[in-house]
């Protein structure tokens, strides 16, 4: 007899609960979302960053994520073998991608390709917002070594990104 | 020998052109992404209705495109076996999910589980512009018997909906 843990074979998972609709909130919130609160990391790795999971199902290849850094706010500088797809979804600020820092504005597109260095960081007057789309199957981020910083750095204009003062 | 068309064995693909950074131009298009115009259905199956895909990579197990359709314009009314995530980018109007219609407002999110008939309209005043997530790996779409339509118009809100009415 299958204990009550196991369905017998063949038996159809159930679905999943999924809501067709959910409605978009001030602020940049959703309806059924969850927002999992700022909480700084002591290690400084990221600052003022928020989560919610837009999309994910056990039927769908990729997620849908929405970020909000809060002003001033970073992501976490890390590379991986998975890629992300990020649209600009509200406000404004910078980005590391491989050796390049680039000024990103709303609606804007950022393609981080396999094991590319990247960060995401909020101008001082106002939130970076975006989506980033990313295969639900992925490896964990890596973390820069010092040796790393210190050859992104080598670069001036990575240096002032690094700093806050793209 | 291997023919020209086939690379030898162990021998990487090359990594596909990446362009780290697409700016967003105005009325929602984008550096480096090809739309594809109006063109209407002799079926009339859609109208007035573009599409840009701003993420798609051999790297990646999904795919993000933005769909707009112009006022008074609507979506395929189909179903298949592959979701959608939508998260409404630009303007508002209504969409078919199942046997529900929605009011749809910017930013809202609309979920398609899989075999789903689903459709997307315009309001008469303004475009309703999406992104939409899906697998890169899909089943092809199908259409509507007859059969369907008369059952989904026994309902009068789909018959509303259906006839750009609602």
């Amino acid at each position: 007899m299958a204990s009550p843990a196991h369905k017998p074979q063949g038996e159809p998972e159930a679905a999943p609960e999924r809501i067709p609709h959910r409605a978009a909130r001030d602020s940049y919130l959703w309806d059924g979302v969850e927002m999992r609160p700022y909480k700084e990391d002591e290690r400084a790795l990221y600052k003022t960053i928020t989560r919610q999971v837009l999309f994910s199902d056990p039927n769908m290849a990729g997620e849908l994520r929405y970020f909000e850094v809060a002003p001033g706010g970073f992501s976490t500088l890390e590379r991986h073998a998975h890629m992300h797809g990020v649209l600009i979804l509200r406000g404004s600020g910078h980005c590391l991608v491989g050796d390049a820092v680039k000024s990103l504005a709303t609606h804007d597109l950022v393609t981080i390709a396999p094991m590319t260095w990247h960060q995401f960081r909020a101008g001082k007057g106002e939130p970076l917002g975006f989506l980033c789309m990313v295969d639900a199957q992925r490896d964990r981020p890596q973390l820069p070594t010092p040796e790393d910083v210190t050859r992104l750095r080598s670069d001036p204009a990575i240096a002032a990104f690094l700093d806050g003062t793209s």
